[in-house]
């Protein structure tokens, strides 16, 4: 090729890529901060259907989204309350989209979805943050405590207005009212959940209201013990109505990518998708705003039966009041066996009603609702839904004879990959990470902070209903400081199915390979591990240091492995401690190697 | 034509019939009695798609209806609470399907909705009933009272469990439970709600209820005066969840035709059909079954924005806590004009949201919110919902200067002719008739005794926003027995829109054309017409006979007519009454005629 085609052929190709790069200027839209935008957003969005590449621009602005005129679909989303819900960016089918906000904030106004992403594919968010005018959680600052007559007087410090009525509180929100719900302690100075916030339990039904003036409220016989004087309350609202709005919900998308979005709020998750393919957070963030204690109502991000590449860097994680990431499929109940190959199943938990659990060509398992165990793979033929609880599922095989116990479906085909390197998860109510996925999990280099377990591996066919058995996870060089304050049972690396009275383990194992490798792990308790029918696990050059933060002591065994085969513990160091680091073993002698630990009883 | 032509010609018709008229037993599809058949109902009914002509038959029997495998979608239901609904008959799109089902028991049991038909055309119900296991209202027959302690004791004679939980009664349905909430106190004698209901409605906040065993309740100041022993309360369950499940609901059909369908029991109405043409409902019924007071929660029957001809006869509607018909359309409030003949527009009722106010085509006109009349007649260009309330509503032309004051649309296409023949609509809390139509009225031969008006002719751009005014309506040779024993203010006839206080009647007239002739009315107040804002009202040969079934006097002027034009009252007799029978005139001087009326005061 001659020089003077390079140079036509390359001008082809740039003519090509800026004509790939529309550039839609919300301006021409009418979309201007200081107004309620949201009907022109939702007709610019409607627009780009069909359309590809396009950057949907902001100018860097504070834009305003109201729910009035906004768009509104009945939709069910997983770990959520299902609703006809109201949305701002209702992205639905569309094809190489990115939104660039130019670090612009979005705040938005009463029950408000800010994005909705509904199949098609290349869809990218970045530079912008999500707020709320009114958060979703009502704080209230502890200014003094009577123990004589078991009372304490609270401020409201966020921006609710309220009514004390037949000695109730009622928070005023865009338009509805919120009684006390579900809450939690924080405690400002560590801007985390309070020490052992079990005695701090609101108690709805006794707690009495009297409102002092003055922006006071005072509580008696409201908490087992008065919370200390400065504990901000963080009023979840009710369930039921307390996770009607996550603030990003991915459904059959492919390719998303999220980059240098912040959350401040939500009545919900942060991030929620299901049945997604690859999906990308890149300095993702959760955190309160200025004044306030808490961030979203759930987790910061959430994936229920998601398939391709999950890939989570540079993200901060904190203030949210559930969990920092959340990687699962879902076990489905099979409530009859109808003949001919087909099921009658039943979505297990309501806050999955509306899934969709598989399609046609899905590789899908029969467990034992008994052991948690696989008894056959096939693969689904047909797939059709009755309603939001119950579908009728036909598969290409089933067993000779059928089992007689219970049984469920879980999905094989939509297991993700997970790589979660350089973020950093704190400050939160519950867990840092749960993951339980067939496909391959990398944790490297981050920060993990929580209230309860670290890193829970679980597969749950009891109360979430959160599949299934891991195959290859490598967690390494990551730090958990202080993991578990919440109470005394938890730890850094908690592994193991979550049975029911009368569900047992089975003849294999549930869980194989994790390596959990080279991680320092600063504790007041000493826990590291706690394993149950896990087969392949290494414990190998972990760094276990005291750390007087907290309280220390141990109420729990730091190493625990039950039911376990193939469990390597290798150079690991556990220092500073002043009681015992004891190893407790339940059936777990095969191949069971101990080498080169430091500061562990033998 | 020789005959073994014709003969042929006959045999090809013949075949051409049979052909036609495909009959589907349901034995067919596994549906029998004595089991939960809606799985299988549901497949039969979806396998009627594309099909034309087909008689599914049900071999008498009693027929059970679960809601658990059923059918789902969220509707939107007008006068109805919009949910996610489950359905035993989900008839979309289906065109030429008869329901055969002679004279079987359809039993429904929990939030299933029987008949959901959508689209299509020429569906025809035909010879069965419906009825729940668990009706929607548990009822209280009143055994005991007691003045001094301002208590009565009640049984609960539906087949309800309750329990009381801090003094509050709470009644078991099939998967919820609801305390009391509004109710209607009915007199086992008369089968209808009590003379004078007004002081028995039972005050839910300030009642305490007792559990005093053998199946009895005590409630304490729960009514102004103690109701009567052997009164019957039945109740109505909570604002919000009382009107989700409506018997059968029309939507967007064409030519539905129901005959010998007696509908005993619904969570809503018996019949509620909106933006239908053509419905014939011969021999429909409404009744309360065997040891139950009342029949459905709401209206027997109720068309929204329909067209065509709707024709009832042979009905008989009784026992239902509300009106026995209500023809009418919608007003939708104007929220903003955002140029270019294009307004955003909000249904005004919550409980319309979700409706179809007009398609492409439709004449609407513009209205003056201030005095309720026309503005301005054009058709629709182009409709666009935005969510359940706001819809953007783009019209051919607009005024040359837009008014300054509030404004409403109102569909003049979807207004239908409207034909009552030989129906009995009695003993119901409410009105028997209510109807706003701009199509022919005849209401002819028919019997009504309701504790309401008779027959109300209103127009409301105020509290429910049902349209419009009238332009024919004829209702000659009824019977007319004790309207109105709710309270003593009520009228056979009742005509007026209803005005909010800063609306006003304006320059024309509302109502046009109503001849009322040749009606007996028995009576135990002589009230005949109330008439406001009417041009053109004719009330000729009427006969008013005083019954002393309840207690005799007038509180209101038997004749008034505010506001109105062209009245003729003519061979009118009043007979029995011992107080006067008077004449109020406001402002309705201009070509009033009174001739040969016999018993009325001058």
């Amino acid at each position: 090729m001659n020089k003077f085609l390079k140079l036509i052929l390359l001008s082809i190709a740039f003519l090509q890529l800026t004509h790939a790069q529309t550039v839609v200027n919300v301006v021409d839209w009418g979309i201007l901060p200081g107004k309620d935008a949201t009907l022109e957003l939702n007709e610019l969005i409607a627009s780009l259907k069909g359309q590809e590449n396009v950057i949907v621009n902001f100018p860097k602005g504070t834009y305003q989204f109201y729910p009035e005129n906004a768009f509104e679909q009945y939709r069910a989303v997983t770990n959520h309350d299902n609703s006809l819900k109201r949305m701002a960016f209702p992205m639905f089918g569309l094809n190489g989209v990115t939104i660039e906000g130019n670090d612009s904030e979005f705040i938005f106004h009463g029950r408000l979805c800010p994005f909705i992403v509904e199949g098609g594919q290349n869809i990218t968010l970045k530079n912008f943050s999500i707020n709320w005018e009114i958060p979703f959680q009502a704080e209230l600052k502890v200014i003094e405590t009577n123990k004589a007559e078991n009372s304490f007087t609270a401020k409201v410090t966020t921006n609710h207005k309220y009514k004390v009525k037949g000695e109730k509180i009622y928070f005023q929100h865009y338009n509805w009212e919120d009684p006390i719900g579900q809450n939690t302690p924080f405690d400002p100075e560590t801007k985390s959940p309070i020490w052992d916030s079990r005695p701090y339990s609101f108690n709805i039904s006794k707690a009495i209201a009297t409102d002092v003036g003055n922006g006071q409220i005072k509580f008696k016989n409201a908490m087992k013990k008065l919370p200390p004087v400065g504990t901000v309350v963080v009023n979840h609202g009710p369930q039921g109505t307390n996770r009607l709005v996550q603030a990003i919900h991915l459904s059959n998308t492919k390719d998303t990518y999220i980059e240098n979005v912040t959350i401040y709020a939500a009545g919900g998750m942060g991030l929620i998708a299901e049945r997604c393919e690859n999906i990308h957070l890149n300095a993702y963030k959760i955190t309160s705003s200025e004044g306030r204690m808490s961030a979203t109502r759930a987790d910061a991000t959430h994936f229920l039966g998601c398939k391709g590449l999950i890939k989570l860097e540079n993200c901060l994680l904190e203030h949210m009041l559930d969990d920092g990431i959340n990687v699962h499929g879902a076990y489905v109940k099979v409530a009859e066996y109808l003949g001919d190959n087909q099921f009658l199943c039943e979505i297990s938990h309501w806050q999955q009603w509306g899934l969709i659990f598989a399609e046609p060509g899905d590789e899908v398992t029969l467990i034992s609702r008994e052991t948690v165990l696989p008894i056959l793979k096939t693969s689904v033929k047909e797939i059709k839904i009755l309603n939001e609880q119950k579908f009728l599922l036909t598969v290409n095989e089933v067993p000779e004879y059928m089992p007689k116990g219970l049984l469920s479906f879980e999905n094989i085909t939509w297991n993700p990959d997970l790589e979660m390197k350089n973020n950093i998860i704190r400050e939160n109510r519950a867990r840092s990470v749960l993951v339980t996925t067939k496909g391959k999990v990398t944790i490297e280099n981050n920060y993990f902070s929580s209230q309860m377990h670290g890193i829970l591996i679980e597969g749950d066919n009891n109360k979430w209903y959160e599949s299934g058995g891991v195959t290859d996870i490598t967690i390494k060089n990551n730090v958990f400081e202080n993991i578990g304050y919440g109470d005394d049972t938890r730890y850094p690396l908690y592994i193991s199915p979550l049975l029911r009275p009368e569900q047992r383990l089975g003849e294999d194992k549930y869980h194989y390979n994790i390596n959990f490798i080279n991680n320092k792990i600063k504790s007041f308790n000493g826990h590291l591990v706690y394993a149950k029918s896990v087969k392949g696990l290494v414990l190998k050059g972990n760094e276990i240091i005291l750390d007087d933060t907290y309280p220390t002591g141990a109420q729990k065994t730091p190493l625990v492995f039950d039911y376990c085969e193939n469990v390597s513990l290798e150079k690991n160091k556990f220092s500073g401690f002043s009681w015992p680091i004891t190893i407790e073993k339940v059936d777990s002698d095969t191949n069971f190697k101990l080498k080169k630990n430091e500061g562990v009883s033998r």
